[in-house]
């Protein structure tokens, strides 16, 4: 699509794919539920809309590296490496800034890096809509149609529909007890925000002016950024900028979204055989079990025998074993091995 | 002590410790329970009373280059090759003849290479006691105090004292069923038949010459043996002599023990933390586990949470994670390797 560009944030690191994920190595770059990393998937699912040339990819200074040679079709000058984190506010808005720069007339889809999709087509309609809906200079976010009551996300009401699948955001609602998310799915008003966004580059740019006045000042240049950096407010787009803004659209769309927030996402994603277990990596040899999650490589022969529901993670340096049910319980095993001075192996 | 020769069986193959055992290294050459081999500790429990040059050690063809790499204290030429699995009683008859030749006077100790026993004192004690007994010519057996009412062992039935801690054996008895095991058990009249036997070479010789004669021809001199090797009939040295033979002695002992039958023997024989967890070979990290029995290497982290009783064991080219108490299931896993002509496995 004409002036259309992608902003993947994939500065990600985080420690629940351990031990597949590691420092150098974060979700990100994993085959989840694939063949290929989720950032290379992130890109190939956008290919239609947007080629190579026209993604911008914010990741962190040290994933720098990586990540260009994970992503070998886009130019190097459009890697932006971030000297720390400053939350995703910093990253849109400088990579904003670049690519208004190079093109005033940039419409911007910003999507995460590390998200499973199921329906590629479902999502590209959904975005070619939002594309169109922000190009009057309104900010849009994708609202994912909910299929639990889930407490990890934040949700927003829909308003009134503003044309064919469009709506108004009548508001976002931070991260919701049980009971209300329960309400919200069963209302059907609500919508997971699954930080998907489009809108103008100059369009973000003046509202981060607006609602961000330190950043928007230090967007000025890429050397007032690279100064001030470190000492920005370390904030998120959502917060900072959608949740303050007036007039915010939304494009709902059901495309079998996940944010692989766990090993228990890997299984539920991954193909099933006739009992529930899912093999990745390796020639697992799998006897009387039931879905059993087991994540290997090439030239290692995994059996298991008589156990349900369990993850099995196997690198070169480190093994994890548990129920499936556990998998919130990894960053136990990380904080254990940082103590016991194995950080060697995070 | 004088003429004193250790004959240590140690051709045993078998798939019970897979994936640590391999073709080429099987159960005896595994440091199970303990840092070294089950085959060099063989030998060290008993050098107080047998030197190493007078320890024979009988293998197959195939396992001698190992088996002499891994006793560097015997010389090379104490070690039987077999050309094909014969079973105990060639074997023993071999290594008897051998020693005979080198010592008419010999009294040899058989033992398997690939046993754990927990009071060395209380084993080289029945060993003198047994030594001693056999000197006049008599078949000697050790018979192992009961624990369980195993049903996989043959046992022997307690006739006269013959001496201070020497008794006639009144009947061997063939692997019982659960209810006479129990009997037994309970009776305190049977031993388990540990096949540890002491005897003259020059008595062995004779009895096999008398109850196995087409063996007792072939061992007239190695060249013979050589010949007839593999058409020699393939049987035990307990059916096949010890249960025949007249006046058969026993000295009862408990000194732990163990014929080390599987990985749950392992577990059972490990270091326990203080939640019953055994881990060897590696740094594991166990959170939230109970009973369960971790074997890896140096260099890898092996991470459990919340898994009780189970057997995970590691190697660089197979994983292997059960409950313990599938551990006679293994053989499930190696048949269906060869079946899917993963064999470079096994």
């Amino acid at each position: 699509m004409d002036h259309a560009w992608a902003i993947v944030l994939a500065g990600g690191s985080g420690t629940r794919f351990w031990p597949l994920s590691r420092r150098a190595r974060p979700k990100q770059f994993l085959p989840l539920a694939g063949s290929s990393s989720l950032l290379a998937r992130t890109l190939e699912r956008m290919a239609p809309l947007i080629p190579p040339e026209r993604v911008i990819v914010v990741t962190s200074a040290a994933l720098l590296g990586a990540s260009r040679a994970e992503l070998p079709a886009v130019p190097a000058e459009n890697f932006l490496g971030e000297p720390s984190a400053r939350n995703t506010a910093a990253a849109v808005g400088w990579a904003a800034a670049t690519v208004h720069r190079r093109d005033p007339d940039a419409r911007l889809v910003v999507l995460a890096a590390d998200q499973h999709i199921t329906d590629p087509d479902g999502y590209l309609a959904v975005c070619g809509r939002a594309l169109e809906a922000c190009d009057a200079g309104t900010l849009v976010t994708v609202g994912i149609t909910p299929t639990r009551p889930e407490t990890g996300y934040g949700w927003l009401e829909l308003g009134a529909e503003r044309g064919r699948g469009v709506f108004e955001v009548a508001r976002f609602v931070e991260k919701p007890d049980r009971a209300r998310a329960e309400a919200f799915l069963a209302g059907g008003r609500h919508l997971w925000n699954g930080g998907q966004f489009f809108f103008r580059a100059d369009a973000i740019l003046d509202a981060i002016r607006q609602h961000l006045p330190v950043l928007g000042a230090a967007l000025a240049s890429d050397a007032q950024l690279a100064d001030r950096w470190n000492a920005l407010p370390s904030i998120s787009i959502d917060h900072g900028v959608m949740e303050r803004a007036a007039g915010v659209l939304t494009v709902p769309g059901a495309f079998g979204w996940s944010d692989v927030g766990s090993w228990t996402s890997a299984w539920e994603l991954g193909d099933h055989d006739e009992f529930g277990n899912v093999s990745e990596g390796s020639d697992a040899v799998l006897v009387d079990c039931r879905g059993t999650y087991v994540h290997g490589r090439p030239g290692k022969t995994i059996a298991v025998i008589g156990l349900d529901d369990l993850v099995i993670v196997d690198t070169e340096d480190a093994l994890l074993v548990m129920p499936r049910d556990r998998a919130q319980d990894v960053r136990a095993i990380t904080a254990e091995l940082e103590r016991r001075g194995l950080g060697s192996r995070l």
